[in-house]
C-alpha cells in the first residue's frame, strides 16, 4: 500500500538508482574509471556488445577503447524504475556521442542509441548495478560530419581539469 | 504558500507525471499498446502531425506506423510541470529515433524533435494525460547513415523478450 | 549525516536546481529572455563559446543570434548536483539542434553537445546561477539534412502562441 512515508522512500530509492546511472556516465565520459566501478557492486556483471563478465574486466575492456578516441557523451533520459525491496530493475536511454581519434581504428565519429537495463540491489544501504545489459538499439555514421571545435571557450577535458573540476574545487 | 509539505507532495506528483510519459514512449517502443493507453484517461484526447482524436483511435492509427518500420526510440528530457490541484500542464522534450522497415513506406531512417505538451488530470489519485499536443519541431533525414548492429550481444525486442522483460522477470 | 529529513531537503534542492536549467533552457527556445535571466543571480556571469560576462550582457548578446535563426531546441539530460549549503555545483548534459534562418548567418542547421557547468546559489531561499560555463563538447552539420515539418500539425512557436502557451491558459 503506498502511505506518503513509502511513496517518499520510493523517490528517494529512485533517486539514488538514478545517480548510479549518471556516475557511470560521468566516469566514461571523463576517464575517471574508479567512478565508474562504483557504479556497481564489487562482484558486479556487464553485458555489452562485445563483452560480458565482471565489472573489473569490463574496465580493463573498455578504458583501452575510450582513451583511442577524442571524447564520448553519454546523454541519458528515460529512467524507470520497478522497486522491490532492495531490489529494482532500471531501465534508461541513452544517446552517445562518439567523436576524435586516431587513423586505423575503424569509426570514430558515430552516435549510438542504447538503453542500460540493469538489475540494482541495495547493500548495506548502498544502490549499485548486480547485473547490467547495455542495449544497442541503433547506430548513425556522423563521419564528415562532427567536428571539436577549436576556438577559445569553455571545453571538456578528460584529464582532471575539465570545468566541472575547477568548479567543484570552489565548492570546498 | 510553500510547506515542506506540500514541497513534498509537489515532487510526488511531478514525478507521477513524469512516469506517465515514460510509460508512453516505453508502450511505443515496445509496440505495447495497453501501456500506452495507461497513460492517457480513457476519454483521453491527442494531437500528433495527422491525427487528431480519441486515445483509442490514436492507437488504431499509430500502432501500424510503429509495427511497419524497424524500431523507434523516444528519448525525454526536459520534464517542467505546472500543477494547480488535480490539473498540471506538463512539457517534455523529446528526440525520437526511427529506423528500418520495407521498401514503399517512405522515409524509415529519421530523427525529430518534438515537444509533447500535455494537460494532465488526477482523477480517483491517477494522473494520466486527458489531452496532447504533440509538437513536432524538426525532422533530419538520416538515409544511409542509421544501422542496426548486427552481431551479437544485448539488442532491444519488440515482441516480449527484449532484456528489460527478463530482467523484470528475475524480480518477480 | 543523512537522515530521512536531510535527504528529502536535498532532493528538493536538485529538483529547483533543475528546474532552474530547464526554464533556462525553455527561455532560449521559446525566445522569452526574461525566462532565460530569471535562471541567474541578477549578477550571474556566463562563459560560453565566445561570451565571458555578466547575464545582462550575455542576453544582449545570444538574442539577436537566436532571433536570426528558425528556432533551438535544448534537450538536456545527465543532471547531477554536489550540494553545499546554500552552494552547489551542478552538471547538466545538453544536446542542441538548431535550424532555419536566412542566408548570410553560417552554419544554421547543426547540432552540439554541451554540458552545461553550473555554481548554483541559494539566496533568500531562491535557487539560481551565479556562474555558469556552458562547455562545448561536440558539433555536428546537419545541413541538407534537417527540416521543418510544414504539413499541417502542432508546430512550436516562439512569440507566445506556442501550443504550451494555450495549454498555460487553460490551467488559469
Amino acid at each position: 500500500m503506498t502511505t506518503p512515508e513509502n511513496a517518499v522512500a520510493a523517490l528517494l530509492d529512485k533517486q539514488a538508482i538514478h545517480e548510479v546511472v549518471m556516475r557511470y556516465c560521468r566516469g566514461i565520459d571523463r576517464l575517471d574509471f574508479d567512478l565508474v566501478r562504483s557504479a556497481y557492486h564489487p562482484d558486479g556483471i556487464d553485458h555489452h556488445t562485445g563483452f560480458d563478465g565482471p565489472v573489473d574486466d569490463f574496465v580493463a575492456w573498455v578504458a583501452p577503447k575510450l582513451r583511442a578516441i577524442g571524447g564520448t557523451m553519454h546523454h541519458v533520459g528515460n529512467h524507470l524504475v520497478e522497486l522491490r525491496g532492495d531490489h529494482a530493475v532500471s531501465e534508461t536511454y541513452c544517446t552517445a556521442a562518439h567523436w576524435g581519434g586516431g587513423d586505423g581504428i575503424g569509426m570514430v565519429d558515430f552516435t549510438s542509441g542504447c538503453r542500460y537495463v540493469d538489475l540494482m540491489e541495495r547493500r548495506d544501504g548502498v544502490w549499485a548495478i548486480a547485473e547490467r545489459w547495455a542495449v544497442r538499439e541503433w547506430t548513425r555514421s556522423d563521419a564528415g560530419r562532427l567536428t571539436v571545435p577549436e576556438s577559445a571557450g569553455p571545453r571538456g577535458r578528460r584529464d582532471g581539469s575539465d570545468p566541472l573540476d575547477s568548479a567543484s574545487a570552489r565548492l570546498a
